[in-house]
């Protein structure tokens, strides 16, 4: 199997990259399993703390050049998963970029794919800010893409993509709609949700952290352990596990940002939770709060992914990644 | 009030200008009502029977080509029909086509709009191949977007944009989801509908027609004269009348493949339904048995949208502009 992953750089691409480097197989799209020859990691910056394997490549560049597309896909890629992204807020600020990196570089990936020796499987890392607007609660599948944000159109553009190439049978596609993830390590970033790491990981690092949201805001939130096993999930199950369609929404955990501060201070402590300063920004609430915080995710759970059980443990598993550091 | 018509050439685009040229007044997207000062046809050709009217300006060229479309779209633009696509049978023979026109256009004309002068009202012809899959009885306007063709996948991309640009603020949009409009005058074209004028036009001018689904295949439909005018209702229509998303289903009706027929023969006598020569197409089914034949439609009807009431009418209506060319 050759595998590339885009946001190869990013925490994310890394763990996936040691996560599959210590598997024995990978099933591809004919269903074989075999094992990993080689994976290429593709992103705008080179990757830090990679693990050290000599079946890892970097290709540094821009996605949105067909050129470095052709050099990081080589002809007999088997899989790809596209993870690489503007984020939220920043998809927010600059229209252009977004539609630059979250439309125009995933169809030029999607493009390359029809372009290999064998349709590959394609898992696109799409988000729950496709939906919005009124929703049942939780929100099945199924419900109307009606994005709220720049990126929400961009992902729920990339999913309409993935979907219909896979009908034509250009690629094998599965987009899944992550929750957001947390506790991210490192520093924060321009999603609307960066918050959501960082009122854990900088109080567990003596820092102070600010958060834009209301204490009673619920978020659908994964840790970074669980949505790795799950984007390997989402890559095993077969094709015709998807039924009708290629977009499934990933089990998370329904939490709210004041119970996200009692995990924190319940597992490090009052001081800790004393860093978190509640400084209220209209701006990135208004993005968040058209995230709905629950999803229906039988389907999900029937590909095999699953959620975490509470937040307690995903601020553990931060502690205990930081203390010794997978990737 | 300076108009642009894309797919202007064809006979909608035509039928249009010709019945904005009538109205006294047109509403700009700051609510104003304004004589027309002119309109652009643009098109990739030139438009034959052009009502005769100096307001009238005619723009031959590839509408994926930026120069083009910043030609044709000047700085003074207030509202743009974008009708031009590339039909449903030939979007899912030629993918790549599609995706020119359907997206790249769709996103050039889009871009074109943020540039002028003041955001312009945008109507954009949609359709109800958006939709697809398992979907209630009727489809309400915010079924979960489903498209099982090209075309549709390209079209549902085109109500992301048009819908996250207005809510940027970068455009007045509105996405219409037209039934098949029904009986279309001239030749057959690659959409997978073009039977449903076929079967009655054919016939009506004595040459046999052949229909290429089931007699109980039921359609959504709509005459050209009342698709005519729901595109200038929503175009008239203030913002705020379309809530918190920018697509509507257009009123049609639901009639039965047989019963088109029944209605050729009840107004035009034995001989013309016996032109009808039934000659299965499995390709052609397929496509167009992803379209369910029944929508909700009272948010359209709420913005002052209204179907044809019965089928034999739309005969006899073709028949009268046949007999009276109106463009």
């Amino acid at each position: 199997m050759h595998v590339v992953i885009t946001g190869g750089a990013g925490f994310l691409g890394r763990r996936l990259a040691a996560a599959l480097l210590a598997r024995p197989m990978l099933t591809d799209a004919r269903g074989a399993a075999r094992p990993i020859a080689g994976i290429t990691l593709l992103d705008v910056a080179a990757p830090a703390n990679l693990p050290v394997d000599q079946r890892l490549r970097v290709v540094v560049g821009d996605l949105a050049d067909a050129r470095v597309i052709a050099d990081a896909v080589p002809p007999d890629t088997d899989s790809l998963f596209h993870l690489a992204a503007v984020v939220s807020g920043e998809a927010e600020a600059d229209f252009d970029l977004g539609m630059r990196v979250n439309v125009d570089a995933t169809r030029l990936l999607l493009e390359r794919c029809r372009t290999l020796d064998a349709p590959p499987k394609v898992l696109f890392a799409s988000s729950l800010a496709v939906f919005g607007g009124a929703l049942p609660d939780p929100v099945p599948d199924d419900a109307p893409l009606k994005p709220q944000s720049s990126y929400g159109t961009q992902k729920a553009i990339g999913e309409l993509l993935v979907h219909d190439m896979s009908r034509k049978g250009f690629i094998d596609g599965r987009s899944l709609r992550l929750p957001t993830v947390t506790v991210r390590p490192g520093k924060p970033n321009k999603a609307a949700s960066s918050f959501a790491s960082g009122i854990i990981r900088e109080p567990l690092a003596g820092v102070d952290a600010v958060c834009p949201v209301a204490p009673a805001t619920r978020m659908w939130v994964i840790s970074p352990r669980t949505v790795i096993d799950n984007l390997i999930v989402g890559h095993e199950a077969p094709a015709s596990a998807f039924g009708d369609w290629r977009s499934v929404n990933v089990p998370g955990l329904c939490v709210g940002v004041g119970e996200m501060v009692d995990a924190l201070r319940a597992v490090a402590g009052d001081e800790a939770a004393a860093r978190v300063r509640w400084n209220y920004d209209p701006v990135i609430d208004r993005i968040v709060a058209t995230w709905p915080p629950r999803f229906a995710t039988a389907r999900g759970q029937a590909l095999g992914m699953r959620a975490d059980s509470d937040f307690e443990g995903i601020v553990r598993a931060h502690m205990q990644d930081q203390a010794r550091p997978r990737a």
